[in-house]
């Protein structure tokens, strides 16, 4: 499992639409992609442009490469693509430890 | 439930005591602090000098107020912060949405 750690600043004032949008774009096009596991958006409490997905993949390559050579990719861009304040800051997490409970 | 994202870059070659040594501190001081849910290590596979640590809190004061004002917190730092090449970048998140699965 994997996770990719998608950083975004969106344009002020667009909190409501792009959580909206967001969550469309995740449910109907993101969670429908091969080796998609999960989902989360959050909102940070200091930065209110600032949001994270965090977004589980069974593999790296179903995301950097399935999902990325995707028609899905466009699609799911054409819906949050216009909130982004600057290109997302896109890295994968592999897993070193967890709590157990 | 707030997560508590922190962002660490740690000096090169020393990945392996890092982790060993942040597992320690999160099992024996993070995970005793009151109000403490779950944490997550993550190594970045793109950046091997980047870790996130994603904590969860069941609210934002266990740990800005209890968590920083405590004891706990130094014994934290005292484990961990030696191999910080910066200063972690640390926010807090709320959750807007998530997949049900």
């Amino acid at each position: 499992m994997i996770l990719e750690l998608a950083d975004i600043r969106i344009h002020p004032g667009q909190q409501a639409e792009f959580e909206q949008a967001a969550q469309v774009g995740l449910d109907t096009v993101l969670s429908k992609a091969k080796g998609f596991v999960s989902y989360e958006i959050r909102h940070s409490i200091e930065s209110p442009e600032r949001y994270v997905l965090l977004i589980e993949w069974e593999t790296l390559e179903a995301h950097t490469v399935g999902f990325r050579a995707s028609p899905a990719h466009a699609q799911w861009r054409a819906i949050v693509g216009g909130f982004f304040a600057q290109p997302p800051f896109v890295e994968h997490f592999g897993v070193v430890a967890a709590s157990t409970s």
